[in-house]
């Protein structure tokens, strides 16, 4: 184990509840090293809490443990799941958050509510403390009951062709205004439009006339909608989980 | 002593203070463990770092010191105290924002202002160099001189009745548009309108209709208005330290 | 060498780029204890960055590494630096960011590309992992090639007398709304206008009438603008790098 637990998160982070779950980690783990990712996920976007988890973790040395919690489905019977992949462990509610996830999966239980639950008890309040043993070297076949069912994946997560044009999402927009899609990277070559905006396709940002909307394979290794000098999502009037359409 | 220190402020995320506060930290404590409670409260909102300094440092493990600085009164002849409440060690000016702290106190001190105060010294520069050194295991003692005068509690942080109604005050408004207040529990049953708005009472987020405005507890353990799928203080226009006018 | 690394960047909070640097510092250097300074430098605001490493990095401890990141240039010809100041270690792109140093310049070294750069190697990924390696101990020298070429310095980051006027910089505004201008001290006793608008002088915050624009040299040591229970920043409509005429 390396002993870092990173946190994702659409808590924000003007509230207590992200060093409340902190605070539960340390409890149990006081050598834990803990690494916010981010906590500006939008509430409830799943998809894009899935995308920036999927930029992320693979940075992290081998042995860290992530925490994902966006939309947990407080008081549901959504189940919570902890599990290996590519030598880190994963923690969250199996909700769509780990369904960019290629590497093998194994390992995978379904987290017990802990024994001191109350009234005021949080499905959420499972995730700290999960982390903080297995980041303190627990198995995890004794956080919770061995399952075979793979972590649910989002169908909506990929672009789908609608005749010649296609129907995307936007994933994540970034501080500097880029907006990433889901689209294909053979969609690519052929995109002239989105939303009713015209598009050119350029390789670097560099390439963009200034006010001139283009599309390319960002950062993310994802096609992403750029503006030079302004923000894409402005330009757009977009956000996390809305429609793009793309001929 | 745990080693963590927490900090709460209304300093903000977008300048050095809080990373100058970590600095003077560090600088006699290289081993501390530092945590941000949140640095977004609102510019000189007492109550409301009171109210989520009470949400937070339970969580943590015993032994830890928690930093609380919102509007310290720069240069002013307010005190800086620190004591232990609960097996933990608090630090901050004496304005108001211990003013939820159940638990029995002792061991207050009046803390000094350093010798190495210069003209640029500010009264904030105390707190830190103190959490630093409680965090290492000096003793209250230490820091200051002993003080039998409590911390000093703010009477507007409990709502008042005003004939059949109830004048309130917004503790804190969270990242999901939530509006907490400084009603009493025993409030909840009679509550029909805030600000002039209907409300209805609900038992749990889930049973609110879509875009209806509700009261309910919630999970700070205190009546919150609350907006299915919406912002309640987007809807109610209001924000930490306003009032709230409940029939 | 104190094992902390500071960073700052315009990277912003709300994507995973922190994140995946600190998780490249930490895969080289598990034990390097990580301090944001800020990420909300505005994009590409060099000035703005350079004031804020300047107030914030002699806070810590002897032997800090600091990491400050804004526009770096991705893929440019701009060379990356590290070098030795004050005790202190400082990495960066060379684009102004070190240009209020005042402190002697030593061991100054052109960071190497390092061998496993991919096409996807950004040169902003450079920066992480050259602190990692000198927060734990690793020699400048073996960094890169060392350089007599010492920072540059950007000359727009002092104000210009115009006649009797002077033509200044925002420098940065703060979470309180203060302008903070790079107008030298000596200027303070005569300004009476910004922009247009009447400013009177004084000597601290307290001194200004609700509502009246005041300037003043603030805690930062520089002369900033401010408004008594009000943000400065909101009403004379600036922002960093803008440029402010005052007479």
């Amino acid at each position: 184990m390396s002993g870092i637990i990173t946190l994702l998160t659409d808590y924000g982070q003007d509230d207590s509840y992200v060093a409340a779950m902190k605070g539960a980690i340390l409890r149990l783990n006081p050598r834990a090293t803990i690494v916010d990712v981010t906590h500006a996920v939008k509430p409830f976007a799943v998809l894009q809490g899935a995308f920036l988890l999927d930029t992320a973790w693979r940075s992290f040395p081998v042995g860290t443990v992530h925490v994902v919690v966006v939309d947990p489905g407080v008081g549901s019977a959504r189940r919570a799941i902890a599990f290996r992949a590519g030598e880190h462990l994963l923690v969250g509610p199996d909700n769509g958050l780990f369904t960019f996830l290629t590497e093998p999966i194994s390992e995978l239980v379904d987290l017990s509510v802990p024994p001191e639950a109350s009234p005021t008890f949080h499905g959420r309040d499972i995730f700290g403390p999960a982390a903080a043993r297995l980041a303190s070297g627990q198995p995890l076949g004794e956080l919770g009951t061995a399952s075979s069912l793979m972590p649910k994946r989002l169908e909506e997560a990929w672009a789908s062709k609608v005749g010649e044009a296609w129907r995307a999402q936007v994933l994540h927009c970034d501080h500097f205004g880029n907006v990433i899609s889901n689209l294909p990277l053979r969609s690519l070559a052929r995109i002239t439009a989105v939303n009713g905006a015209r598009v050119r396709t350029v390789e670097t940002y560099e390439d963009a006339q200034p006010g001139e909307l283009v599309a390319l394979v960002g950062s993310s290794g994802r096609i992403e909608f750029a503006l030079r000098q302004g923000s894409a999502a402005q330009r757009m009037h977009t956000s996390p989980g809305e429609t793009l359409l793309v001929a």
